[in-house]
């Protein structure tokens, strides 16, 4: 399965009932697209992502920062402790084709960060704003729900 | 799925007749078992791992050392790319309960050297022999064939 | 030298005038307190930084996302490279007590988004303005020249 | 300073009276030779060769596994921390033009292991022996004291 798209989803791992709920949703609809789910492997939009996905028999897989499974969200198809710490959000980066980000705190400003700076594309739904000197920097796409979330991503990681 | 054993299948990139059909029984056994194949997702022992594997239906990870997925075993169920290179070895390693090498190189070597300092049980079939000062250090549990790699690896990865 | 403050100055490859002024001046003030530099160890914000630290007599490390030394600053003591990638992003930031951002681009972002997430503290000169559902979020101590900036991350490395 | 030879000295991080006389008078022929030392940054091996290395004025690096300098030997120049537990291993070997490894356990054999998979020569004192199919595998260049295990490592180093 090295021929699907694969899509990170990231946000923090407490979430608000809105971020779970748009997490779930775009884990099931990228299922349904037949594409691989990549996560953080922990709680909130990780989880709910993995819930999704589960949910319509997709394919997921959680990349930890600890070196055990343990505090893995039960919802993934496979779970790969790193012992990296935070340095395993590059690799939650490098394994997709694009990534959505929702929500989120530092970390996924760190994901979103390394994504663009090697060129993976990022669509976000209510997440980090960016600028420099007062302006704007327009690097994610801003989406509204979690459907225009997964047809944007699945769209940018195929180009 | 993070309830099941995880077992990583260490081999060279380039195998050798036997080592590939040894490869192929342990990923086809290790799939009926209901296990968690993990891999360096590239050729050889690697390969013929994740084809046994993918045979009976199995689930198969493969952690690549490039920045891309292409190179990887297209029998694998998920392909990661970390661009760690050969830091990769030490994920592979992390991600299993239990580790069964088959021949090797020295990549091979690092893995189980990975394995044994972190207290990771290592399986060998046909693989390296270790000594310091003359004297046989047995740390590696030698087997004779994929049926028993595969029952002591899943023994040793309950423990 | 254990017991002195690391202080990482993060900055792109490539910098304006006025951000490879800014760098030299806060690596010479680095070293003239004693501090230890680290960085990327490339050029631009980078390469400024450890000339301005050799210039005082100071010690520096460069940590490459490459696996060779070639591409390193040649004012650094000593360059690490770790073939890493931009997963090396978080080794700078772990080697530092405090952070110092000047100007930068998406990989500067990754670092102080790596740094915030770990409790490090970020000083920003000239960098990244942070927002979220149109609120600005002050995670960043904001100075306006070397001396500030260094006064700054030493104080908050102390702590 | 990224023209002078890098030299990784490996070991355990407890060492018997002979080993670490043996590290502390390889550190201190590098300094003399105006090598930059690196080790794993911990006790035995790496302490007595930072120890020496310092003694003749030299510059070490540690690289270490946790994430904070706490447990570094305080003989180093300077310590980096990098989180990466032992996948630090491959970081210790990438920074080194060659290793010298000192007795040794697992940690260590993953070391040369790792080395020579990428090539990187590795001299031995009284460390691992390697066989496979009961022939010995000859690719550590064995020595008898510290003097022959530098002038190897520096001649090996500058190919």
């Amino acid at each position: 399965m090295t021929d699907r798209p694969y899509v990170a989803v990231c946000g923090a791992g407490v979430a608000s009932e809105r971020e779970a709920a748009w997490a779930e949703e775009v884990g099931r609809l990228l299922a349904e697209a037949g594409a691989i789910l990549v996560c953080g492997g922990l709680g909130g939009v990780m989880d709910a992502a993995a819930r999704g996905c589960a949910s319509a028999g997709g394919t997921s897989i959680g990349i930890l920062p600890s070196d055990s499974r343990s505090g893995a969200s039960r919802h993934l198809s496979i779970a790969v402790p790193t012992g990296l710490g935070e340095a395993r959000n590059a690799l939650v980066v490098r394994a997709a084709d694009a990534v959505i980000a929702i929500g989120g705190e530092f970390g996924t400003l760190s994901e979103i960060a390394l994504a663009l700076k090697t060129g993976t594309p990022v669509v976000g739904l209510g997440t980090w704003e960016l600028a420099k000197g007062g302006r704007a920097v327009e690097a994610i796409e801003r989406v509204s729900d979690p459907e225009e979330a997964v047809r944007r991503a699945l769209d940018l990681a195929e180009q």
